[in-house]
Order: C-alpha cells, then structure tokens, then sequence
C-alpha cells in the first residue's frame, strides 16, 4: 500500500524538533540546580508561560480524556491568540502532539509527534495545534493556560483529512 | 509513652482544612466541564497563581527529591512574600505538607497534611510552609511558581524542634 501525500508520519518528541511550537516539558538537557540541603534537584524554568488579553491569568487546571487511537484521522486544528497551553502527563503515558506551521492565517501541513512517558508540552501562543490525545488509555494531565476575557480559540477544518500513521 | 507538646499528629489533606494556606489540586469536589467533542473532562481553575515584585512572572519547572521518614524532626520553615508556589506529584506518592499560620512575622504550631496519590497543592504567597517532603521513596513534582528580582524568600528556624508522627 502507497501512503498517500495526506499521510503524516509520527515522530518521537524532542526539543529541537518543537523548538518553533514552544517547549518540552522534561529534566533531560534542562538547567538544573540542588535545593533542599542538597536532597532535591529542580530543573528550572522549563516553559514559556504567555497570557495576554483582557484580565488576563494563568490558570492550573486538571484534565482527564479518553484515548485515541492510529491510524488518527486529523479533521481540525485550533490555536489560542492570548495564551500558551502546557500539558503535564501525571499518569506516566505516552501521548500524540500535532502542531502546524502558519501560513498567513492558515495551518500547513501537520507535524506529530509521540512523547515518553517523561515529558510534557507547552504549546507557545497562536500555535495551531491539535486537541490533547493521549494514546495508552484514559489519561490524567495537569494543564496550565490562560484565563480571562476575550476570544481566546480560533478553529480550523481542513478540507481533506490527515492520516496520522506510528512509525 | 505520652506525647510532648512539640509532637504534631499529621492529618489527611482536604480543602477545607487546608484553605487558609491555599489550594488543594484535585478533580475531587472540582468545577468540571466537557471538552473536545466529550472525550475529556476538564477541572477547571483550581488553584490562585500569585506573582508579584519587579520582573514577576509564573514559572514552571520540575524537581526530583529524596524521600523523608516519620517522625520527621521540624526544624525549620519558609514563606516567600513575592509568590504562591504550586506542587504536582508526577509520581502517585503521597508527600507530606507543612505549614503554619502567622503570627506577627513569626510562624505559629506547625500543621501537617498528608496527601492522596491524586492531590497536589498550591500554597499561597507568604504562607509559612516546610520544604517538600515526599514519604515514599524518590519522588518527581511539577512546581509552578515564581520567577524575578527581590527577595522572595524567609526562612525561620524554631528554637526547639516539632516532631511529626503519623496518626
């Protein structure tokens, strides 16, 4: 079987390939220090929190979502004007990050990737991407965004789908 | 053998005993709502984000600690007077949480929380607390607190140490 130009293969997530979509929320290659005389280790500064807009806060959120499975048929993307979105695993499971480039208000092609079980995201502001899919069953993620007034979503349909394909 | 006045018995963590020093992030008793077509449920704001001083901003990093044992021998606390600082469990494993009231600049009788595998916390700028301190073994955290210039932190140490025991 031919793969189609609408087929997008997934990668495994690392810093320099999210680099131009926000973080990667993990201790590997971070800046890290000793506190606590010497019996903790915090790696520090790891996520560029945005928030913009009117009364405009950051905001510590729990979410819990059923899992996806691949092939993963991508209709839609979104991104959020005034605000970053990082996502936290707490249940130690892999999950799907999609994200686009912008041309002129517009989504190109969609880049995926698949996280360890060790790392988290942030989604920089007015990057689109994909809603949060995890992949190994119902999964647990802290979430820190943006709250306050203002149109803080913008949606995209692609007019053909995208087939999201492992490796 | 009977107990001194410095022993402290450490409690269980719920909200309510819990809100004069902050948050208890947790879905249990959360406002939540649907999201993403129905396949993920979002608890939603819980807990307050405080920034404050020159150059003020949330940060969000991760720390790795050594577990302590019970009884745990108090000898001192901190407070930081410029920002909250919010505390994730990564690894579902109880922690044990430390604070104190005020009184006058100086921290009061310490209390101790325990939590549950699913509960993080938030604790509220200048509230006395003791360091992080997890009970089971190696232990990783999401923290979300303040980075910028100033002081933003007090330490206190008691003249005679508390001792904490479990119920």
């Amino acid at each position: 079987m031919s793969t189609s130009s609408n087929t997008i293969t997934i990668k495994p997530l690392n810093a320099q390939a999210f680099k131009n979509y926000g973080d990667v929320i993990e201790t590997e290659g971070a800046h890290s220090f000793k506190i606590n005389n010497g019996l903790c280790t915090r790696y520090h500064d790891l996520a560029k929190i945005e928030v913009s807009g009117p009364k405009a806060r950051p905001l510590i959120s729990l979410v819990k979502s059923m899992p996806y499975t691949l092939p993963l048929t991508l209709t839609m993307v979104e991104r959020h004007p005034l605000g970053s979105q990082a996502f936290v695993p707490l249940s130690n499971k892999p999950f799907l990050i999609i994200v686009c480039d912008d041309h002129d208000g517009v989504p190109g092609t969609p880049c995926a990737f698949v996280s360890s079980n060790q790392q988290g995201i942030n989604i920089a502001q007015n990057v689109w991407h994909g809603v949060l899919t995890p992949l190994d069953g119902m999964s647990d993620f802290l979430v820190i965004d943006r709250g306050g007034e203002g149109n803080n979503l913008e949606e995209y349909f692609f007019e053909e789908p995208f087939i999201l394909v492992a490796r």
